[in-house]
Parts: C-alpha cells; sequence; structure tokens
C-alpha cells in the first residue's frame, strides 16, 4: 500500500524537497509514499487569486482567509487526518506520527503569513491543530517535512531490518541511551568496558540505567510525565547548555 | 552583515532546498544568508570513506564514529555557536532561536543512523544538543532546516515591516492571540464584534485575554512555566482532539 500524503501550501515547490533523497528519497522511488501537493492559490474565486487579507482588528502581517482555505480542503477526498502546522496547535508527539503512519496517509496543512482565520478551523472541526516545536517558523513548510520525514521511516520495508524503530527516544517515553562504536580508544577516551563485556543482560541494564538517568537530568519533563519521580530543579540543569 | 549557515552533512543536496524560495530565498538572493555545506564523509579516512560503524554492546543500526565527526567539525572554523540535532538534545526554544540570529552564524550538525557516539560531545563540549520535537526523524536534516528557516525570519530586514516578529506565539510566553480577516460573515460565522469596534485598548485587551485563555487551555506546560496558576488536568484539555 502506498502512504498518501497530501500538502496544501502556497510553495508546492518545497515538495518533496529533501524529502526526494536518502532514505526518503528511495522509498518513495519504491512507492512506499507518494506526496500530491494542492495550490491553495488555485481555488481563490477572484482574478487577483487573493489568498490572504489584513487582520480584523488590525496589526502585522496578513492572515489567511478561511473561504479560500476550506475550498482548497474541500477538494481533497479521502478519509485522512488532517494536520494544519499552527503554532497554536498541540505539539506532536511520536504516538501521534505512529498512529498516522499506520493509516492510508495524511494531509498537511500549511499557513504562511500571521495564520489561518481562526473560523476554518470553527467550521472544519476534523483538522488537528498541531505544533513541531516552540519556535516560529516563515510557514508551516518545514514543520510539514519533518512531520512527513517522521512518518515515512515508519512505513513498513523503508527501515528494513536495519532497526525495529521501537528501541529510540520517545518510543518509551524515555531518551535513548548513548552509543559508542570503533575504535575503542580515541583521544584518551575509551567505550565503556560494559558494552565490550558481552553480557547481554549487563549491557541490558547499563543502557536502560544510563537512559533513565539521563531523561531524569536532561529532560524532567518527560522524565515526570512517564512517571518518574519529580525532579529537584538544579541550577542549569533544566536548560543544560556546555560552554 | 551575511548571516553564515556550515550545515555538516551526508546530504548536502538536501540544502538549501525548501529555504531556496519564498522569505527565505528571497534573502538569500539578497546576501542576508548564506548556507555553505560540509559533507562529513570527506572527512572519513579510510580508502571507503566509512562514517559510521555497529554499535559498541550490539544492537541495531550504525552509530556515526566520533573521529570522523570530529576532524568534520574541527575543520570549520570560526566563532558560530555549535548545534548537533539529536532527539538526547534539550528542545530548541524561541529564545535561543533570537539569540542564534542575533549572531554571525550557525553551525548545525546532522546525524542519521543510531545517532553519534557520545564521546565526539564529550571531547568537544562547545556543541549543544538540541532537539527539534519530541518526534524520531531520519536524520538531522529536517531538524536543521526548520532551525535554519526559524533565525532566518529574524534576520534584519527579511521580515520587513510587515511584522515585528515580537506579537508571536512563544516570544512573550503565550500562543498567539486567534485571528480573523473579511468576509465578515462565511458560512454563518461573523468575526467577533470587538474586532470591529476600532477601539484599540478594547482590542488589544480582548487579544490578551484570548492568547491567556488558548494558552492554559492548550498548553498548560507553557502556561505553568510563564508564571500561570497551575491547570486542573480537564479530561481531553492536554490531548484536546477534535472528532
Amino acid at each position: 500500500m502506498t502512504f498518501a500524503a497530501t500538502i496544501l501550501t502556497l510553495y508546492p515547490e518545497m515538495f518533496p524537497g529533501p524529502l526526494g533523497v536518502s532514505l526518503a528519497g528511495r522509498a518513495r522511488d519504491r512507492g512506499d509514499w507518494r506526496c500530491e501537493t494542492v495550490q491553495i492559490r488555485d481555488f481563490a474565486p477572484d482574478k487577483h487569486r487573493t489568498v490572504d487579507d489584513t487582520p480584523a482588528g488590525g496589526g502585522a502581517g496578513m492572515v489567511l482567509k478561511a473561504d479560500v482555505l476550506a475550498t482548497a480542503l474541500d477538494s481533497v477526498a479521502g478519509e485522512c487526518p488532517v494536520l494544519a502546522m499552527t503554532p497554536r496547535g498541540q505539539p506532536i508527539t511520536q504516538a501521534r506520527i505512529r498512529e498516522i503512519a499506520a493509516g492510508p496517509g495524511v494531509t498537511l496543512i500549511c499557513g504562511r503569513f500571521e495564520g489561518f482565520d481562526e473560523r476554518f478551523f470553527e467550521a472544519r472541526p476534523h483538522i488537528e491543530q498541531v505544533s513541531l516545536a516552540d519556535i516560529v517558523l516563515s510557514g508551516g513548510e518545514p514543520a510539514a517535512l519533518a512531520i512527513l520525514d517522521a512518518c515515512i521511516r515508519l512505513l513498513p520495508g523503508v527501515m528494513g531490518a536495519a532497526s525495529s524503530g521501537h528501541e529510540e527516544s520517545f518510543e518509551d517515553g524515555l531518551l535513548e541511551y548513548p552509543q559508542y562504536t570503533r575504535p575503542f580508544e580515541w583521544e584518551g577516551r575509551t567505550i565503556p568496558e560494559v558494552l565490550r563485556s558481552g553480557d547481554h543482560a549487563r549491557i541490558a541494564a547499563w543502557r536502560k540505567a544510563q537512559a533513565e538517568n539521563d531523561t531524569r537530568l536532561r529532560r524532567p519533563d518527560l522524565w515526570e510525565r512517564q512517571g518518574g519521580a519529580p525532579v529537584q530543579p538544579a541550577s542549569g540543569a533544566r536548560h543544560e547548555k556546555k560552554d
């Protein structure tokens, strides 16, 4: 089955972009996924193809028109989840990515300018408002590319036998344990001895302890969310930055 | 001054990608920023140009070698912040984006496979380990594109007079207020009356109340972080999903 991604955007030329090469590109060549873009501007009813207008109540920037957005979205058939990229949305999670990747496809709506007319979401309540990160992008396209990339790598056969995808950061609510590889010694630093012991039970226990410890220190928010004991705020622990 | 982005990657062809068009593309054409890629593979010492090896202690996937990464990074001169894209890192924030955009440039390190040999970070402690979102990508490249996009839009002159960039989601610890634009009535839904009042003080007060209320309901984590009263968990409030 081909996972069908549909992107509503004012910049169709941004897709597949970075997803046209490497892992995602090879998967696309095999037919594991396909990407169709819908130019929002094609659904503007006037001869100037207007997609935006000034904010009601004043303010800088332009707001995407609800009528144009709704006509563009209504033109897309299908039962796929519909996600709009907006900093006002819920943070995307790996659990939601996994659900989407298990389905037939996804529709991603990319805004630009000052955002969407809120009535678009009121009138089309099946749209999930999704935020990639607590940073402000110039538009939804970079967020859509990241979310699509996260979905594609989970499609059957894409990662192959190389990785199950289940022993990674966020999959069990923890950060992944630290990794090491050859050479054994580099710049005076050696690979932890336990990893060379060949004792699989000891290695698994060490990795679990490392993952828990790193999650507690680096991401107390994740740690507490998955039921870990509350972390005492230590100076600099939350925003650890090495100088 | 030209903001200088340097990207360490195994896929230089992914850049500038989506940042070659629209706002970021025009800014690049004007010389507001430039993008130089460094092919990590060029720094492998062996004739097979090996960049990765199997994880010490076993497990799926491949780990990027510390020696190759360090040689590649050491080849990049300059005083710019160095960010490595990894799900084990600290979540990127708009405050950090603003700091980086105010500087001369940034170096972004993109991994692939199962991640970096941890000794790379131990031996080069000036590297900031940064996570874009709590999702797993096929590599660091989509994250680097999003972070770079967020920086570029803040460079002097890029957004022009269209927006100050200071009245947006996350800039004051709150989500942005909802936006509306013409037509006044659409599908039976009207623009809130206050926005048509012309009373600037009333509009500002309404928008502030909306931003606070939406942040409290949609993002209790942001709300509490910026000093708001703790939000009582309500069923579905945290992972609001409209069906």
